[in-house]
């Protein structure tokens, strides 16, 4: 099978991304905003965990000079775009801090180990789980199987994964959908505390679209739902000043003060 | 056991209620509007779950002038208020529409219908469950006990109960802190569809302080999680316009259009 390709600039031409076109998932600002969830500047080791081509990976290394990031995918389609797009020449400044692993997030105990994924390893975890929405009426019967991750007990596999891989005190970054704001905070479970959840709406009166969650290994600080996030103001197409600097690697997106 | 009690108006003295004064839970905003989330003007009946001296259920019945309201309290003292509340002279236009049931909303089966909760019967039940929080230094031990409601499953008994004493189609609706929005949302399982949740903070950039949340019994609709509410604007000591309209009784929450 021939699959097309596109290259795109991320964080104003920072990085870029091979992805495919007219499958798969193109990744974009659900992506850029989970990597705005990694805060920090010191040596910090990354896992993306079902990274895709790589976006939301290299947009925390492309905005935090001493992350180590692990991109880890289970499609070998998705895994050699990712390697595609680390052997860029517009990426070489990233790629020696950048890795792929070929490996399904939902692997757990000696299996998950034995993929590669070894315990207590990672300061931060982030997560763009795969949502039934990307599979289209286009997608291939075959990439749709693959890509149908949506696993009733998905959130639970894949944080129970980002529990075993992190540190003591790491912290979980992850973007979903509001629907799935009740699973989420069940697999937290005693893994994670001081869970912060943050809606975010195209416009204020609206639903909201998503869910950031950040979560720290082992804490017992309470649930708190903060203020949401609004991407434009009213009558505006462009986004508001602060949500296009997390969309573009500028800021970052800080959890509480403790 | 001589408790201290006091005479509050509520929606500018269309309603009063008697509460005790320095012991148990006494209510105000969260039960405004909470009361403020059941819509409709036809006749229809409601019941308030953990009614306390009945001021959500109360501000039900002075904002809309045919529901038929069962206030439903497990505690005799609370029960005593609320009793008293309909009693005074100023709630006579109310009272004739409010009734009193000491029960404990936890009953299931049998001993909930024997109890006086029958199945399928309320077109509206609301309820604001006891919070820890309420517990402080000053509650005296018997009290303390009786008011300890938040038993690790107690959402998912409650929501029991409004689910089975609701009619095909019927509201739940309810007020709680964010950090129940997890229990809430497993509670409402396959009872309740339609779950539309709504953050309330005190100004914008602080965290959430409550959630108030509405449900449809059956319904299939996938959960929204909408705009929140703010009670203050910046540097503002009165509440917003709409905010204060909720508060008094002019204005109800409406569920998003379908």
């Amino acid at each position: 099978m021939t699959v097309r390709e596109t290259v795109d600039a991320f964080h104003y031409g920072r990085f870029h991304l091979v992805q495919p076109k007219g499958i798969g998932h193109r990744s974009g600002m659900d992506a850029m905003l989970l990597a705005a969830l990694v805060t920090g500047d010191g040596p910090m080791r990354v896992a993306d965990l079902g990274a895709g081509a790589g976006a939301a990976g290299l947009a925390v290394a492309a905005r935090i000079e001493k992350a180590e990031v692990l991109l880890v995918e289970r499609s070998p389609l998705m895994a050699g775009f990712a390697r595609k797009t680390l052997a860029l020449p517009a990426n070489a400044a990233l790629a020696s801090r950048v890795s792929v692993l070929e490996a399904d997030v939902a692997l757990a105990g000696k299996a998950r180990i034995a993929a590669g994924l070894a315990d207590d390893v990672f300061d931060h975890v982030i997560m763009n789980p795969p949502f039934n929405d990307r599979i289209d009426s286009r997608t291939p019967d075959a990439l749709k199987a693959e890509a149908h991750a949506m696993e009733h007990d998905l959130f639970e596999r894949w944080i129970k994964t980002a529990g075993a891989i992190m540190k003591p005190g790491g912290q979980l970054s992850l973007i979903a959908r509001p629907q799935s704001i009740a699973e989420i905070i069940a697999a937290c479970g005693r893994r994670f505390g001081g869970i912060e959840i943050t809606a975010l709406h195209a416009r204020a009166g609206e639903n909201a679209l998503r869910i950031l969650v950040t979560a720290v290994k082992g804490s017992r600080t309470r649930l708190a739902l903060r203020m949401p996030l609004v991407m434009h103001e009213p009558g505006q197409h462009d986004f508001t000043p602060f949500v296009d600097d997390l969309n573009n690697g500028r800021a970052a997106y800080l959890r509480l003060p403790r």
